[in-house]
């Protein structure tokens, strides 16, 4: 029996998002690895193995799951939202680059899943409605000053601006440093939109401004997206206003 | 009874792709609106109208559900994709932003779909492995001088480059322009992943890089991934390579 190692995106916090493929993906597997949190979303399978781990492992999680693949079993390993957008698919691919070849020989799959950006734009109206960018904020992986050039090459340019990993106890001003650095760039009435554990009970989405921003706040379940100087709110009586960014570039001129 | 307006992401060409919630906003609409061939993907249900209309007429047809569901309907508006993204979600808050008084009382539900970037990326590896951008190369709504500063600034900065629209009958050169554009910034062998039709009977995904990326035929159908000087490609034996983008930053410095 040849191994197979799928890597699967379970979409936000509720199985609404959860798509056949990937249904049949967790359904097909053998064993099943994944941070501790996204496992528990799926349900048990009699007969189907779990290895959780914790969220700072992905390295030895990833050749776990490839070493147990390379002996011929249906693999699959979860993450959360889409797993090629911050998540497990690129540390799958680093720990195969380095390691073992009989992994390079290994069927890989990867099934994408509903990422934060869209669930939380779709929820704010249309904010990612023109050309955007999707930036980590963590610097445990990058310098702090090439997360800065990105800010300004992407605001300087009239990108909309998804920030992912905002925040951590261990990383607590760098989001603000960020508001800060596209102040620069933007004007303060800037819609900025904070989404926060989308599809879960406690969701929660609001809607201010980029000189408002700090006053929000944000952990490692929000995803924060910062809008260009074409993005717009409609204000709507007794309903949560409208976020959209319009397909006209009028405003940013080359 | 109250009208609504649900904006319905499908995904890429295949049911697979499709979630839960989607296929349920889709069953409960009274009338369904959108471009033909995604209208076509959507099974027939007795008692349910569709309005099919062309892929030029996205603002006539956001206005004729507004209004039809200001009259009280439960509509749906279908989207290839993500509706947010690039796509219907837009030109429906255009038209509430510049439309009737009733249309912003109106419950306006955007569902989230796998947007193209996400499922050509799954099926070449994780070339969005790390900070990254989307950027429509139609010049209809922007002028192309604004898409060049927007090249140079992503690619200038190390963020991996996903075009959506990348050619169409009437716009033949933007592609090839925007590949020499980005050649001023980025290395020859710089990984480039042209998806087409992914998820459909047709499905082509190509791996080549940046030099030779113009000898590659694309169409309306394709969507061009452009890696950053971090993207790499994991050659493996009669299988297709593995293109993906560490998670960490080593060769891009500030």
């Amino acid at each position: 029996m040849s191994g197979r190692l799928t890597i699967v995106g379970l979409g936000p916090g509720d199985d609404k998002y959860l798509t056949p493929e990937a249904r049949a993906a967790l359904d097909a597997a053998d064993a099943l690895y994944g941070y501790g949190p996204y496992l528990d979303r799926v349900p048990q399978r009699e007969g189907q193995i779990r290895h959780a781990s914790g969220n700072r492992v992905e390295g030895m999680r990833a050749r776990e799951a490839l070493n147990e693949a390379a002996a011929g079993a249906h693999v699959a390993m979860v993450s959360g939202g889409d797993p090629g957008v911050f998540a497990m698919a690129s540390a799958v691919c680093e720990e195969i680059e380095q390691g073992l070849e009989a992994w390079r020989d290994l069927d890989i799959v990867v099934v994408p899943g509903i990422t934060a950006m869209l669930a939380v734009a779709a929820r704010a109206g249309a904010p990612l409605g023109h050309d955007f960018c999707a930036i980590s904020l963590s610097d445990n992986l990058k310098s702090w000053d090439l997360i800065e050039r990105r800010l300004d090459a992407a605001a300087g340019a009239g990108f909309v601006i998804a920030l992912y990993n905002p925040i951590s106890k261990a990383r607590p001003w760098q989001l603000g440093h960020a508001f800060m650095r596209l102040a620069q760039h933007l004007p303060a009435t800037t819609p900025v939109v904070f989404g926060r554990a989308v599809g879960r009970a406690d969701e929660a989405v609001i809607v201010t401004t980029l000189d408002k921003a700090n006053e929000v706040t944000a952990d490692m379940a929000t995803l924060v997206i910062v809008g260009s100087p074409e993005t717009r709110v409609i204000p709507r009586n007794g309903k949560t206003p409208l976020v959209y960014t319009p397909r006209v570039a009028a405003k940013v001129t080359a």
